[in-house]
């Protein structure tokens, strides 16, 4: 297996639902970054669970603590390796669990590939828990972001059948983005009412929905970004499938442009008023070729219904090899999307800085 | 730049659309391949443009020549390259392209990250071209693949307003599917006559037109894949990206999940007549957490319209810094997904066998 | 920085000397190993100062915690983490330490790379102390290829001007080198009276001297490494100058090949007495053309003696610019060596693994 | 098997010494490198065999062709890739060798680890001669590096008994030093006598003989290179062990740290009379806790004596099981350190520059 990825900023991943702790190593962070603790706590906080009866009530302690690679409140250039301890770490009926696999979960496919060692407790190293460690380091990446002038701007785009308006209309990262980052679960207010009562619906009924998150970047030095196997698009969606529940990553328009003639979806090259090269539209949300081209960097990625839901399923019981009714105890997510645009942003921040460090390299000025 | 990728099988792609030639080292191929030259021919005639009236009547000579990793027939185990030599290298009046950029096109990135010093002619290093060595390599994978049970099946999905059936009707690889290799475009012989006529609209006013291509993977054993950083989805996703004019993936049910309730879209597991394990659906398309658990791989993505029309555009003089109407000359596919899917199995082959010797070793036998 | 390496077999190191903790994460561990909780035990205490007078007296606390990784016992296959708290946190006076760089140490490379903002207490991720948790994992690596046949002898060879027996003396892993494994400093008996006299006379005027450590490895089949980048000899030495204090890494006969005719030297094939294919003599230490050839690998490579003496140095202060006295506090090793043993096991059998799990696959019978 | 290295900068070497070509393919220059084919001619005519009696005669044509990544005369910032046609391929008795393998060569692992599919002509993929396109991409390397005030310094040191001045006594790179570069074979004239000698005794009665290559680079900024296992001497000791017949690698005083005190080999630091820090002696060799500390870098590697020699060997024939006597055919080196420092340069160039892009980024300036 494995748990590692990027080139010049590499996170190693680790840790169990249920096990000890959970936690990551980021290696190759920039010496002198002063850790902004408050951007880190409100990222975490919008990822964790328990926030509302919208979210899974599980009581996730999220408390980290920083083990190596800051001293005196800054990066030191080394690795920075966080800790979560599993405060919960009561041992529910696993046994279960390697009888009757969780259809749409990773239970059968983690039996298999560990021929039957890996921890089961909880979704083991496959749990969405995670991405908290990942949101840990993405923050810090979105803060070096920020310093270079590179803001990421996400959102919930739909719920089940309620579509909200596109961040394709916004040329800057302004106030109203601004405030968009504080909106509960980062829905724009004119869409929140209609988006809750779409996950309203399923919960009452113990099922779940999907959904569609939206992320642009604004502030992209135009070049980063290799031909072919380092695409912008490819390291991007490489990362993003990293988020349980991922299942599609689309570009500008996307897989509307399935339907589109060539002559409607021309970026021109234009002069702004400023005299800077700009495009005129941004169908192909910021990358050409593979590279980013200083437009803003669009995409979605849509989040399949949760796999855990209240209602009973009929699947196998690989014991007894016959079919059996399967409840899955607990409360979760109706939309795990609700918790999914901190992560989403996590992991373009981390796969930006890494291009970043790559294309031109990244020095903290005091 | 970077234009090398994989893991356990490497690819180091270079050349030119109208350098000296284009070509690609293969690293990693287990010996004792007997290459299969007519698998490798099938897969670069379909690739190549000027087939038909549909695609592009340049005339590209893909004869390639085999310069190292193959002694008497048969692979090394040592680095196979291939070489391309361009035939047609008349150089064009490349001067115009360095002041006006075609829009939607990567010349204007290439200029910007190489400062300058990129060969303009036809795209460079970005050109489309390049992915004829790819496919030649992909098909060698393929029939690696093909030795081991494991098959590729792809088609032309949709292009523009006109979509067909699907992959997903399919549990194995019938032949049905044998034939769809075959057929013009791969494309099922019921939707090649309005496909053609979708193109054939377009092309008629000098227009391009976006497509989807559909992939299909039978055979696949339980567990390739890992989670987070190297599930099946993200490096596929990462390998995708890497043809041009691909601008999203989808993995399954893929952006329909959106629209989906949890109790809508369970993959149930169940035993098969002779007591195998298998979903009874297959939203999740072949992959659960990352890994393939057994079902068929089943993934789309989408091509956009050509950005170089026949149609007069108004865009950018860089040295003017005054809008100018460009005029893209010569003729270019209308629809660069009619030679898409041989690419796209390509890729998907290359990267199915990087992770199948991670996972467990290839061996060939004779 | 980077802190991270292998390909199939990851490690990801963290930690300072006086921070929080130190540790590592070792991705791509195959599951099911029941840790052999003894032989972690042994090597992290062989590596451990304190245990005499000849190795430095500090008082550091090996104390691991497993994170994740471990279930029941036994690894599942997911990323292991564990962490070794630093009990002894008392900060020294490290601000002399960025005015005054010791010589021969990292402090000056350190500051410049991190400009400035490096954890200086202790050599801060420099320290040796970061040893501790690559121990810890290489013991994991050499239970996995014992239980494979695979097994790795180490031995002081020389200190200062004493030199003893060679391993070349051994064609299997017999009695004499289990004994060796229990023997103090993995000194042969017959050596250790001389050599802890050498050690002991520059103890005694806090002086340091160097020495060599000699190390085979039994039982490897043939075909590990791949020429050019990837021989096993260039990836051993990777490795093993990440132990502080090597200088230098010869494989076989080394660089006494230099004084040596080609007639001398040669490994010619013969059956022995089983009828399996050997070489009559092993000046080529185990490898032809950077691949394992199925003799016993043989290498050596040398330990500086440590920088931090207890004589008094003269050297810059970068603050007043002008030289300056230097006394380093505190007692430190005389000899480096004393503890390198299972140091360089450790980074062996990492190695080895990967490379065994990239040619073969290694899985866990029970 | 695995021909590809390097991190920023990556080679893909490919090809068998009778195979079609040899090459490689360079990914990560930066762009705009007008070529110096002087210096690529000037590396490549140092390294080809057949410059005299006492290198092998054979007639080995080097004239190199670049396919891509070069326009106009300057990099382009894209791949490049050059082949070196094989003019001799005349195909030897080779059947005999997959009876016979050559005591000390890779015929027999690499028979092993191809399952006997390797090409067995001349050492196919292991051949020596592999490191023709390593010295042509090595001179782009050692040309950037030029530029941006790094200079290489390489020598034969010692042949057999023969041993020669130091580059230690060099603390610029100096007139002297720029003579050495074009002094046959890389020696000082006042050892080329003596040495030549030592060749020829070897070279009259058909054997070969050991030598130590010793390189020194000046200019290096203090900070390339990273704790553990990004070491320089890490990084430099994997590639260097790519060149065949390279045995053994150490740095600064390397192997005679063994009989050294800590008090004896200080390198402390001081000012220069230009107010620049520097180190009073360079014991540590240029490294400092694996990373440049400014002094110059200074390494030695030793070459075994060759194992093909003219003298009647016995040896296993595989066939029959039995021994038997092999008469190595041909004329070889005597001594193969005799064109060995353009591809000690060229592999040390490469390291360099792929770490001091990763450092710092470079950028070419007309």
């Amino acid at each position: 297996m494995s748990s590692s990825f990027g080139k010049e900023l590499k996170i190693a991943l680790f840790g169990e639902s249920h096990g000890t702790a959970i936690g990551c190593v980021i290696d190759g962070l920039p010496p002198k970054i002063k850790l902004d603790l408050k951007l880190i706590e409100k990222r975490m906080l919008q990822r964790k669970p328990g926030q509302s009866k919208l979210t899974t009530p599980r009581a996730e302690s999220d408390l980290y603590e920083i083990l190596s690679g800051v001293f005196e409140g800054k990066t030191t250039g080394g690795p920075l390796c966080i800790q979560i301890r599993n405060a919960d770490r009561r041992s529910e009926d696993y046994e279960e669990l390697k009888k009757v696999f969780r259809p749409g979960h990773a239970d059968f496919v983690g039996y298999v590939k560990s021929m039957g060692a890996y921890d089961p407790r909880g979704g083991g190293h496959f749990s969405a828990r995670l991405t908290a460690p990942l949101v840990f380091a993405g923050a810090i990446a979105e803060q070096v972001l920020w310093s270079k002038g590179i803001k990421i701007a996400g959102q919930i785009k739909s719920i089940g059948q309620v579509t909200g308006r596109s961040l394709s209309d916004f040329s800057h990262f302004d106030e109203t983005l601004a405030e968009l980052d504080n909106q509960p679960y980062n829905i724009f207010s004119e869409n929140l009412a209609a988006m809750m009562a779409e996950v309203e619906k399923v919960r009452e009924i113990g099922d779940s929905v999907g959904a569609v998150v939206e992320t642009s970047v604004f502030g992209l030095p135009v070049g980063l970004g290799s031909p072919f196997f380092d695409t912008v698009e490819g390291k991007l969606a490489h990362a993003l499938f990293a988020i349980p529940a991922v299942k599609g990553v689309e570009f500008g328009d996307g897989f509307n442009f399935a339907y589109k003639k060539g002559s409607e979806v021309i970026d021109a090259f234009v002069l702004d008023h400023q005299g800077n090269v700009q495009t005129n539209a941004n169908h192909n949300g910021g990358i050409n070729g593979g590279i980013t081209n200083g437009m803003p960097l669009l995409f979605k990625c849509v989040f399949k219904p949760t796999a855990s839901i209240g209602i009973e399923q009929e699947t196998l019981n690989f014991n007894t090899r016959e079919m059996t009714n399967l409840n899955i105890k607990g409360r979760h997510d109706p939309c795990v999307a609700m918790r999914a645009v901190p992560i989403v942003k996590a992991m373009t921040a981390l796969v930006l800085l890494d291009l970043l460090i790559e294309n031109q390299g990244v020095t903290i000025n005091e």
